[in-house]
């Protein structure tokens, strides 16, 4: 974390001192009671304080600032002063002039422009190209582009800037005169930048930019938005995982506790940024190029699974997340104030999706938000993500639909693997190194319905990990637990040279009460999940259609269905056959990219800790 | 409403009893308190007594159903018991012969399946023939089809079923085997059904069916589930809007007190269906051929949506539903239970969106539920709904986002418009009569920023109202109202030829506090609303993106930013300029069609009075 301010930090806090002060002075003149707001205007005029590394309390009879201190706070606060004025100075020189953008871009090649306000007489026209479409073919040419400058370094009367924008990154050079070279020296790291520049071609590939091969001759350059002293840099977020890392994570801890401090700086000279930090200012952290790559890929796999299901008449669906019962089970439910009447976040779109079935809908899928208020803190667990379900009917057997559901996530790791995305992919696999995943395997059965990823039985899991010498806790007649997953995904990536399977016909014990049982053997039911990289992605199952065997399955159970007695009533008017399943997206995006944390998917994650940003 | 209950019905209900005996019996048999499962018991018992038309509570020393009773109910009671044994009897004769799907279809012409769970010895390998996709040029072809039986009539050895799949309507005729035609003319209305018949061709056009000039020549019927009495039927479901359902719901009512009774036969024949009971059966409702298109086609908006933006290099981006701080003003929101803590459920993905802006993702989009805990009962609010959201940054001026914004809205309505989709809009069109919707408009203007539909300033807005003799509550300074804006949306079609267009350059009154403001007359933002046939579909502005500016005109407004520091925080570094806007995905779909309530275009509405089912 920083420990001092940046100018446009203070200026940020001045006008918040400021404010505060006119509430203060508005409750007063109206009789009002201010303490409360006094309060705030003291923490903030000590936030100011601080920042400006000046004492606070502020010393009595002294001028701001100006107070001789004792002891190791007040050298730290003088240390401070002084490299404050260091930079004042420094700045003031360099500050250059300020205007508005036509204004300034006519009467000066450098400046800041005043705050951008869509006035018409500010705009200048000007034609931006991006910089990822920058080209040793357009040498010489004149470009304008806006980007943030990452890295800034001034020497004399050159100055260097790497100017960043989504995951590319470009060096822009210049020389020339003093005052704009001081200027552009100036800039903080991550202030947002207009470059007006010649494309050239530099002697020799330029190290530490993704546009190697092209550098910036800069022309003119404008400040568009300075930025305040970064709590940590991009380039230390973006350090590729360092061994202690990924061990300190692999695990099923939360993946907070690397033992590393933050700031501690590595024998690769990468200061340490820790996840906490990372989500506590996540618009920074977002910049890295891997975290660019990774949500741009996010919502790449998002947008295959709705266009695929579309193209194969499905119709896409919202259904209500405010609920008036518990979806299933009532366990790990979060609770809702509904207008004084208790309510409930949804768990799963599970019934209202069987629901829209019973409606005629045919094929349904919705890709929204679920709620779970399991008091879980691991890699794995969020309590709120975001679910990618299906549920469709088949005519005689539910492997129709798990042939839908499988060509799905073909068709989402296909868009994920295209050539189109091969920058995004080097962009999260230069951070977070991965294997490509292989995911299409072709198998020889007698089954009319062909899978593309490889299906199996349950008895044959189990059996490849007993012959492993795997301990099964309860045998097999229990769920997988974690570890026997991770170890199945070793097994059988061995033994078939595939990352992505199914396990088809789980023991009834272990899914809920309106999944479908085997009349020849209903300890098996028409149930099956799918791994990734021995992770579990998707649970899904045929669902029981017909209201007195699911009333008497759930009996059985002992699940009371009188909360839901829709749900049964939906049944009762000649229901069709359906199965489906439910992925997880953000486990999808996490396992295709072989990531350790489920937070490194979610652009701001909420696990029992963390309700914030 | 039904009164009397069907066979399966019955059934369930005798399941649901015998299940919950088993519940009383080993609560006993565990010596617990059987108290509360005991009285759900005695529930059940008298829901199936009255199901039966038996007297309840059981007269003592009497056979089940047989007492005498006196008064009205009894002679009900008993009427519904001689109706019962009638059903009864016809329904033995007429039942078939019931089996596994692959015995039967082998063994009888007819029948029932058993419930079909799969079983690899039960297939039959029958391909199925969408009923869509049967015309004329397949007279003579033997087909099978899966479809609800809509209606169902007998005459001695003949019997007519009308069959339907989504929005498509076929007759079956048979004519033959007596115990055939009993069985088919027993199927009770929405039993689904598998039939293998012949394509013929009609001597004339069939009424009542979509598909009008074939029909299958029954051959084989079976019964994939058979459907217990409805509490009302799709042909009542699907009357066209009669003029006093229009102008009961044509107001700010919420659209329920239409001031019919359901089951009220009306001049044309057809009883009543009140919104309520629509709602509660809403699997059942949503089968009639207008809600078919209506729920598919509001899929097609959001599909049309995302995949413009995508077109356009937006990153679709998933926020949090659960947050800690009240986003906007902290009036009308949802409290949940956050492990012990309060947290909030997000009114809209606004700062969240601006958040993934300020982390260079540049252009984003999100389509996901927002919550308003607005306790308002009227044809126009629901307290959850579907935003559609975009925020993008922009080089120079704001227009250039609502370029892209208005550009948008006009690939979903070219979406919407499209030939592909003209049996869905015409399965709308004839329950609820809309006139097509013109949306395109090119307009001659200097401006740079070229938009496809009809834009104009607040001002000429105002003009066109005052000209017109609107009486405007507040002058020209304050918002709209829904009468206003329903007058404005009158005089630009009557002026302009076009149900659609964007007011821009709101007062900044009316507006939130991070809205940009204009510096050569603060008075106007940088803000606009797009309206649909005289309705606000969406809203939007530049967003404030200098933390300084921020602060303080959240000041001069009175906002307190504390709870939201980190969205402070977040322009700190560099933030762009940008705007956005959020659609109401409901509002799109209930615009397009013309429809008088939100309730029609949301698949199980969420109001103050309704969390369920």
């Amino acid at each position: 974390m920083a420990t001092t301010a940046s100018e446009a930090e203070i200026q940020v806090l001045e006008a918040e001192v400021q404010a505060q002060g006119t509430i203060v002075r508005e409750l007063k003149a109206a009789g009002e009671d201010a303490t409360e707001a006094i309060a705030t205007l003291l923490e903030k005029k000590k936030a100011l304080a601080l920042a400006k590394g000046e004492e606070w309390p502020p010393p009595k009879g002294k001028g701001k600032g100006k107070g001789k201190g004792k002891g190791k706070g007040d050298a730290r606060a003088a240390a401070k002063e002084e490299r404050r004025k260091a930079r004042e100075a420094k700045s003031r020189a360099a500050e250059g002039p300020t205007g508005l953008m036509a204004e300034l871009v006519a009467s000066s090649d450098f400046g800041r422009y005043q705050m951008i306000l869509s006035e018409p007489e500010s705009l200048t026209g000007r034609v931006f190209t991006d910089i990822a479409d920058i080209d040793a073919a357009m040498d010489g040419q004149e470009v304008t582009v806006r980007g943030y400058a990452q890295t800034v370094r001034g020497q004399g009367k050159r100055a260097f800037i790497v100017l960043r924008s989504t995951i590319h990154t470009i060096q822009c050079h210049y020389s020339g005169n003093k005052a704009m070279s001081k200027f552009l020296a100036s800039i903080s790291n991550e202030s947002l930048v207009d470059v007006t520049a010649t494309v050239s071609i530099p002697p020799e590939e330029i190290k530490d930019t993704t546009k190697s091969g092209v550098e910036l001759q800069v022309l003119k350059c404008y400040v568009v938005n300075a930025a305040a002293e970064l709590p940590f840099q991009i380039r230390d977020a973006s350090a590729p995982s360092s061994s202690a890392e990924v061990a300190a994570t692999a695990g099923d801890g939360d993946g907070t506790e690397t033992g590393v401090a933050d700031g501690t700086v590595d024998e690769r000279g990468f200061a340490h940024v820790g996840q906490d930090t990372r989500l506590d200012f996540r618009w920074i952290d977002l910049r890295t190029r891997a975290n660019q790559g990774i949500f741009r890929m996010r919502s790449v796999a998002v947008n295959a699974f709705q266009n695929f299901l579309v193209s194969q008449g499905f119709t896409g669906i919202n259904s209500p997340k405010l609920i008036q019962t518990a979806s299933e089970g009532g366990a790990d439910v979060f609770t809702v104030d509904f207008f004084g009447d208790k309510a409930y976040l949804a768990q799963s779109p599970q019934l209202y999706k069987q629901m829209a079935i019973c409606a005629g809908l045919e094929k349904v899928f919705e890709i929204g938000p679920v709620f779970r208020a399991e008091n879980s803190n691991t890699n794995r667990h969020l309590v709120e993500f975001v679910g990618a379900d299906i549920e469709a009917t088949f005519k005689e057997h539910y492997h129709e639909v798990l042939v839908t559901i499988t060509n799905a996530l073909v068709a989402v790791f296909d868009e994920l693997s295209s050539d189109k995305y091969a920058d995004l992919r080097a962009a999260v696999n230069e951070q977070y190194p991965f294997e490509p995943l292989v995911y299409r395997y072709e198998q020889e059965t007698d089954s009319p319905y062909k899978f593309p990823i490889l299906v199996m039985d349950y008895p044959e899991a189990i059996a490849m990990l007993t012959e492993a010498g795997v301990e099964l806790g309860d045998g097999s007649h229990g769920d997988l637990d974690t570890a026997a997953e991770r170890e199945l995904g070793r097994l059988v990536r061995e033994k078939y040279g595939t990352d992505v399977f199914c396990v088809d016909a789980y023991p009834s014990s272990v899914r809920p009460f309106y999944t479908a049982c085997r009349p020849d053997n209903p300890a098996v039911s028409n149930s099956y999940d799918i791994f990734v990289r021995g992770r579990e992605i998707l649970s899904g199952a045929q669902r029981i259609h017909d209201p007195a065997m699911l009333v008497e399955r759930a009996n059985s159970l002992g699940v009371d269905l009188t909360p839901i007695q829709s749900y049964v009533d939906a049944f009762k008017h000649g229901a069709p056959p359906h199965a489906g399943g439910g992925f997880g997206v953000e486990r999808i995006v996490l396992q295709f990219f072989a990531l350790d944390n489920v937070r490194k998917v979610s652009m701001f994650p909420r696990d029992p800790k963390r309700c914030h940003p």
